[in-house]
């Protein structure tokens, strides 16, 4: 049952993100999943190379946009919804650990800091960027010792993979953190609260 | 497997709230749920019949200690989490809906209002209180349509009636909201932040 949804409008979502999928199908809404190819390490390489100032909103942004137009290439008419997240800490940027060790480097890099996540949302539909936003929380990692680091990384597992952060809130990350400053949605890698208001302008979810 | 748990450290929640279950789980730790019998409502109309300032944080907070220590009572040595939420919106306080036709109230009041949800975690040993915080974070309902309410109430049934504002913002409550300030672990009902950081303390989780 989706009835808070309108039935003509097909929405999907481009992003391999287990964390989105289920956030939207919680919230009652009935999509597609279709990732988008486009290499992420070539756009974030050539954004930064292109300009020195490149800010971790604006590498969350394009990449946002940049997933939603690709898929929308290959979903006509659908309304697709793109998103990236970003974190930034000590004026370096994150990626998604690549293994183990570097989940276990990010831990110890972010360990005793504060760092921003950037999370940004884009709705694109025949090519076209229709509207985009984004957001970003701050949280304070804990001075934990290596030993719950290393039970840590043997709890999760290659689930630390999945998340820029080596951290998943909704899971064990409540261990790592002294202090979190922000929007639920937006830690979670999806800003619902404008994605509905967005959605329900363009008359694909009940005002 | 729950490593990150001192395996000597008996944990118990006083609560019968399937969220904070689920939080706690998520988090990799094991618990005994022990829902306390106090009753609430009396607890509630003393506090406010005996102080007529009486905010709703003190209810959250007294409500937190009394389920935990209620508990503690019949669960010796183990440290027991008490937990409670108290919504408050144009000097009402706001109980869980006793029936659908209260959760429509509920939700036709709080619409295109800001409101606060104050929410407090205790722990408990053997009927000494140990430690408590509180936290608050405030939502803005935005101003839906009666079609959207309709479906609402008819999309959530029931379970609407287990959350002190008629809303479960992990499910469909994301549609209500315009503005959302504050933190995940608080608007679900269990500051896990703070109490994890407690249980470190007491070396009930490892460090």
């Amino acid at each position: 049952m989706n009835v808070l949804q309108n039935q003509q409008a097909r929405l999907v979502l481009a992003s391999a993100s287990q964390v989105r999928a289920t956030l939207l199908r919680s919230a009652g809404l009935s999509f597609d999943v279709v990732p988008s190819t486009v290499d992420e390490d070539i756009v974030k390489t050539t954004l930064r190379r292109d300009n020195q100032d490149t800010t971790a909103s604006d590498i969350a942004v394009v990449l946002a946009q940049t997933k939603a137009t690709d898929v929308s290439r290959r979903e006509p008419q659908a309304l697709v919804i793109g998103a990236d997240q970003v974190l930034f800490c000590d004026g370096r940027f994150y990626d998604k650990p690549r293994d183990m060790d570097d989940a276990r480097n990010h831990l110890l890099s972010l360990k005793g800091k504060t760092h921003t996540l950037h999370t940004a949302v884009a709705c694109a539909q025949d090519e076209a960027v229709l509207w985009y936003q984004d957001a970003q929380v701050s949280l304070t990692m804990r001075d934990f010792s290596n030993d719950f680091l290393g039970r840590y990384i043997a709890q999760n597992g290659s689930d630390l993979l999945t998340s820029v952060g080596a951290y998943k809130l909704e899971g064990t990350g409540a261990h790592l953190f002294e202090h979190i400053e922000g929007d639920f949605f937006t830690v979670l890698g999806l800003p619902l609260v404008p994605l509905f208001a967005f959605l329900r302008q363009k008359g694909a979810i009940v005002t």
